[in-house]
């Protein structure tokens, strides 16, 4: 059993990524914690409690985090609509939970804190609640098993030409993250999430195989609309599901281990996530991120799918 | 009586400002937390316990909090010596206390949630503590009277040309406090600080006071060896002690409402703190903090002088 | 005879320096080239022509250098109304002359190398045609006496907090003139400026003087209302024409050599001039600039008044 | 006859590019301008001096332009060894001619003005000179036909994570060039030059092709040494060659119009390339430069080897 903590910011491939999670045998979730991101922070909690009530999971306690990133204005985009599942949240169940009120980082510390074996925790929004629990609780570090981060793109962003959007949100915090602290860390860029893309056929059998693939079927087409719109693109990225996925069967994404650096200009750059991937001297000691750079992506599609279904 | 807490990382004037508190009648000292800055944190979390103990209140819980800033790395200076204190740590009696292990935030929080009464933070390190405080547990906001910081410097730094060392070392912390929070404020800058420097007479006095005011004067040498080499000067800057005398007897400094602007670029004026006074439409609506541009200095020499003695 | 080279941008105040210049029997004033600053390049090179015509002075040839900033946007500002003159341009006569076909910095860099003497230029806009004449033709830099720049803000700026105007526009120009040249330089910043303006009482005086001040006059309204509502200001203030002042009579104003930095990040501070005020080591060698702090107003009130009517 | 302007900061590489170009029946080469770089302004003018000694063209004019960059300190590196041309200078003949003292930027616009047909530059050092040129003489973009420009890495850097060389020595520079001028422009970056790098076989055949071969192959061995230490790479990459192989057979290279940014903050990026591939709505109008990202690596070998021997 892995033991795993998500944190989230639902949008539409949050909640694909909570449902996998929240479905899985051998995922042992013990909090779902959000942070402003696609859509402010009542939005992301409210939906977080909604997909894990459409996934039957009441008993999972949900603890609203940051609202606003460490040291920088909100800013969002619209990919994931005005409630942040592309206007269709009304599809899930209304919950039966309320938000724990310790907030998020508490929450965190206390579940890190009585867990007696290590915990993994899955980060799929801007990283404000992470760097917090890290900077202001160092010894829970001890307790964390491994950070799987969707975010960032070594070959370029979405959000900017040069960043992904969970970096460029907080780009101070996933610095604190991925550049200043050492806990053991995989992060999923947009460059394995976009390959690994699924269209309508995949769609459809999700959608036919019950309520839960059919209820996120069902959040997917403002969110496609939006990337057809601004990227040219007919198809569904389904970005934080493969951090889970790789949290279901680690390895499922090949990594390498490179020296991250993050951007936190107000520059063009501003939210980059930069690799070093120039060899010799450069291939220096330092703090090394695991990245996954590649994956199967048909692997990855079928992967997502029967475990949705 | 004011509810206190201290956040520090003495620190030469840092030690003055905590002793100024801990034997203050009025003053009911509930924590001191410490931050890396002057020096690293186990050395500031020691400093703050022998200065306690040198007080004779070892009944102040003391809790250790941020050995670095948020998102940058550690970045220090050499005004306080090897030891924070000058070299002269020694002079200081042994701590029989023993740090708190809940850490610094988590002690904030929980002297803040048992308060019936509103608490005041004195800040006089770097603002990485109380940044991650407010970030992280938004709700005991209502529980702060109001901060009063010590740092930047309006017209010009000392660390730099544009900054002054607390922001500098943390501006991102700074600016999530002193820009994107509404807490009532009130910031010391160095505008005020060195206006109101002592030199040989008023130290020969506290010197000749009693064991307090010797320790303290002892502190010194070095700090203000260092002063005269940097800045060509020849008096004493007790920065830290004016933000506890501001809350010793509110209204002591002079204050003026500004909007604030703290420099997180990595350009000549990183760590800057802005103050528009440009008056017309700039005086728009905002946060406002209080800054405290001007004092009599010699009020402020004489109040600090007789409380320490 | 001090031989002079103008660089400017009229608007209004640029508007007053060039009569003050061009009516000035000591001054031998051999180019005047004009850079987008206020206004764009169009605007400020007929208001530059319009100002000579309005002197007598339709000899003095004119070239139209940079319109736009060396590595940035275009940024404008509204202080000086929809033609750079307050909207009355109209008061000035039909310029007789054309601009010279051989632009700002081949005009600068032939009149330098004709003169068998030293030259002084006043540069009173953004310092992009300065700086481009000083780094393609580096060899010219002997000819040039001094140069007098309007720019800068040692306590603040105009055009956002920190920054001033001229040198926001084109920080890297500023930068490339102001620390990384070291032809002998005199600023004049707002620190001194603010300090000189004039009133109602000046500006009537200078209107019943005859056709040219009665002109310049007429050129004044929009931009007192600007400083009206963007500063709560009542009063006129006449940046450039200081600069005029002090090359007319030199220790006009008092200046401090100071190493002065200048901010070309995109942050808060972009386009400020940093001053290194702290004295001891900080005071080591390296380019200093002589930078008018301060002067007396009374006496530069009425010299200007006095050379004008 | 394609009428051709090296700028250039020789450097092993663009040793290559010159002698390709000085021994090309079908360039008319007008000028070489030298500027800062590789190594400083006195040894690149020397080494185009030389090299043009080398292929016997004392004929073309060379004239030394910008010895710092427009805006920045001198930054150089040490990839071409004390001389710029590995130790190994001396292998070139001693220059007949001397460096034409008009300097670069007067020497291209008299070169530029008296052609009757449009003239192509190609640009393979740091881009003062030509943003200088563009900035202070904006008339002769008209008889421009194209800049070639050996530039940037859109995939990543060389001298750091995120830049390569040549724009991060001058990224104010390379962003007027790339971003705010209109001239039609070829960016040859990384991502092609290192595709198309040459070994042992290579450069053994060029060294048995007679004097000017052998000259060129003597000069590589401490620039392979470099990359062996630096980059872990055994081949030796000839960057500013292919910039003169695609003027010598426009289309060799396969190009992309891109929107591009240049990256200059003092962040971690500074001196990066962005170029803006999402597609969709980032597809929008703009400045387009066409990026050569790919090109036939084994026909880049055979045409640049042929053509020197």
């Amino acid at each position: 059993m892995t033991r795993l903590i998500i944190d989230t910011d639902p949008g539409v491939d949050d909640a694909f990524a909570i449902a996998l999670a929240a479905r899985e045998p051998g995922i042992d979730l013990l909090a779902v914690t959000t942070v402003a991101g696609n859509i402010g922070l009542d939005l992301t909690t409210r939906n977080a409690l909604g997909v894990l009530a459409l996934c039957d999971r009441p008993d999972v306690p949900v603890a609203a985090g940051a609202h606003r990133p460490f040291s920088r204005p909100v800013r969002g985009d619209t990919a994931h609509g005005v409630d942040g599942l592309g206007g269709a949240a009304a599809v899930l169940p209304e919950p039966s939970a309320q938000p724990d009120p310790r907030g998020a980082v508490q929450l965190m510390v206390d579940v890190l804190t009585a867990s007696d074996e290590p915990v993994t925790i899955v980060a799929i929004g801007p990283l404000t609640n992470v760097a917090l629990l890290l900077a202001a609780y160092p010894s829970v570090r001890q307790k964390i098993e491994r950070l799987v981060i969707m975010g960032g793109g070594i070959a370029g962003g979405n959000i900017t030409t040069a960043a992904e959007f969970n970096i460029w949100v907080d780009p101070e915090a996933a610095r604190r993250v991925l550049v200043e602290e050492d806990v053991p860390t995989t992060l999923v860029p947009l460059d394995v999430t976009m390959r690994c893309s699924v269209g309508d056929d995949w769609l459809n059998r999700l959608a036919r195989s019950g309520p839960v693939g059919s209820a996120l079927a069902a959040i997917t087409p403002h969110y496609r609309a939006w990337y057809a719109e601004f990227f040219g693109r007919d198809d569904f990225v389904m970005h934080d599901a493969l951090a889970v996925a790789e949290v279901i069967q680690p390895g499922l994404l090949r990594t390498t281990p490179l020296r991250l650096e993050v951007d936190c200009s107000d520059g063009p750059s501003s939210g980059a996530t930069l690799a070093d991937r120039r060899g010799g001297v450069h291939q220096d000691p330092g703090r090394l991120v695991d990245v996954a750079l590649d994956a199967d992506p048909d692997t990855i599609r079928s992967f997502i799918l029967e475990r949705l279904t």
